[in-house]
């Protein structure tokens, strides 16, 4: 089954990058400004548009998500965030995986998260993200 | 074998995109400023770090490149734009299609296309893309 994959490099410590990542106040920073509900193993985050359970959420080191309703899509797909330290950043190993099918709303969206962890980026070391609804748009309507 | 996948909207005719695409000019405006060589098919074009085959152009619907060297990982893979016009835009579906296994120079190169391809949509639609070595640097060091 394809996966999307990205990677940043963020010039902060991974325990920096895992706040943005693994808290609902972090998330709404870069991914979505009305995320609610709570971030902590077996709880679901909701993104509006998706929920989101919590797989796993070690500090420093590893978000993973299951998609539990949104886009039929997303439905059962894995989100992953591997954080590693290495010249001077942290890296975020980025992989949304478990799609049934390379659709063009894959294609749409891989290009999405490059925008949303160069956002998660923004966050980090400049203190100001670009989430939705105030997220860089890639098509006309987006 | 995994392929890198993404889609923007660009708010000009296929005809327009495809002059950036498929010609060394316009391939200079948004991808690698130093690009040489022959953008008809069977030629090869030269980026400096890489060279494609040009293996089809069709003017306003598709281009597509084999690497004929380059890094390692690349050498054998298939570039693909593909161009639809829909609801005031022209889509470009692109893919990276043809590496042996999801490396981390997988995910960085799949978060970089996607920058181009924002560079590629700067420059049809603000005539000034972000082509290296003034591109989007994505981690330190980039």
């Amino acid at each position: 089954m394809p996966d999307i994959l990205h990677r940043v490099g963020i010039a902060a410590r991974p325990e920096r990058v895992y706040e943005a990542l693994g808290t609902v106040d972090g998330l709404r920073g870069w991914w979505v400004s009305e995320t609610t509900g709570g971030s902590r193993v077996g709880e679901v985050i909701d993104f509006g548009f998706c929920q989101m359970k919590v797989v796993e959420s070690t500090p420093g080191r590893r978000i993973h998500w299951q998609c539990v309703s949104g886009p039929d899509e997303w439905v059962g797909t894995e989100v992953i965030f591997d954080l590693a330290f290495k010249d001077d950043q942290t890296f975020v190993l980025f992989r949304h995986a478990g799609w049934k099918e390379p659709v063009e709303f894959m294609h749409h969206c891989s290009t999405k998260w490059a925008t949303f962890l160069l956002s998660l980026r923004d966050l980090v070391e400049k203190g100001k993200g670009g989430p939705a609804p105030h997220d860089l748009k890639i098509h006309v309507g987006d």
